[in-house]
């Protein structure tokens, strides 16, 4: 299958882009800016979990995967703790004020989902969740050549 | 229509790192890294635009926009110069640097593109791309609301 003109990874772009400006305007008057609810959202699935393994389940480098829990950290949304195991690295927690704020999170991120799929059938839906998936296996195996 | 799990914009997250995670890779060599090849592929497409109106197209936000353009500047892909409509305005042209390299910047992100869909069908490449066009319609309806 070959694309002369990268409209799908154009569209990809796009849309994740239209998602993150959506995401930083709803949640900014929490204090949650740009890309800071993916950080979260990937701690409430995985509480505790060190600044790398969210760096590698994220596709986000680690630099900027620093940054972004020093933030969240300085905003009160989560605590560090010195591994025992690994006295270098940090796990990572989200606080109280950050299991509050959830919902509102997920809240945001499926109202943006609804209205985006608003005119996606159920079975061009799961048509998509199959391509999407199958896309991101072979990405996940060309990132990793 | 209705996703309880956020599935199709964590798979765009994903594709979309992993395609900058491949795209930085194979271009740093050329000294071109992160979203920098965005740029300049909306620059060849047209030279001489405004940095409003690149950051408008790839709906990245100025500031990033501004850096970004900085930074290919002093690395001698793009030169700067000031709007004679509007003397607080620049407007962007691709180097011959930056010319010399844009074949490279397609012929990369062209060969992300077919090993993503290499298992894909043409039939099934077809309803995805009027599927996320319908989708990123959506969104930009939303992103103006």
């Amino acid at each position: 299958m070959n694309s002369s003109d990268n409209l799908i990874g154009k569209w990809i772009s796009v849309l994740y882009r239209y998602r993150k400006s959506y995401a930083s305007k709803m949640l900014e008057p929490y204090g949650i800016v740009g890309c800071q609810y993916l950080f979260l959202m990937t701690l409430f699935k995985q509480d505790g979990a060190s600044q790398e393994k969210i760096s590698d389940n994220l596709k986000i480098d680690k630099t900027t995967t620093a940054k972004a829990i020093k933030k969240l950290e300085d905003n009160g949304y989560v605590k560090r703790v010195v591994d025992s195991a690994d006295k270098r690295a940090y796990k990572v927690f989200l606080t109280q004020k950050a299991q509050d704020i959830m919902p509102k999170i997920y809240e945001t991120m499926k109202n943006w989902e609804s209205m985006v799929l608003s005119d996606v059938s159920e079975e061009e839906y799961l048509a998509l969740e199959k391509l999407l998936n199958k896309m991101a296996e072979k990405a996940y195996g060309i990132g990793n050549l």
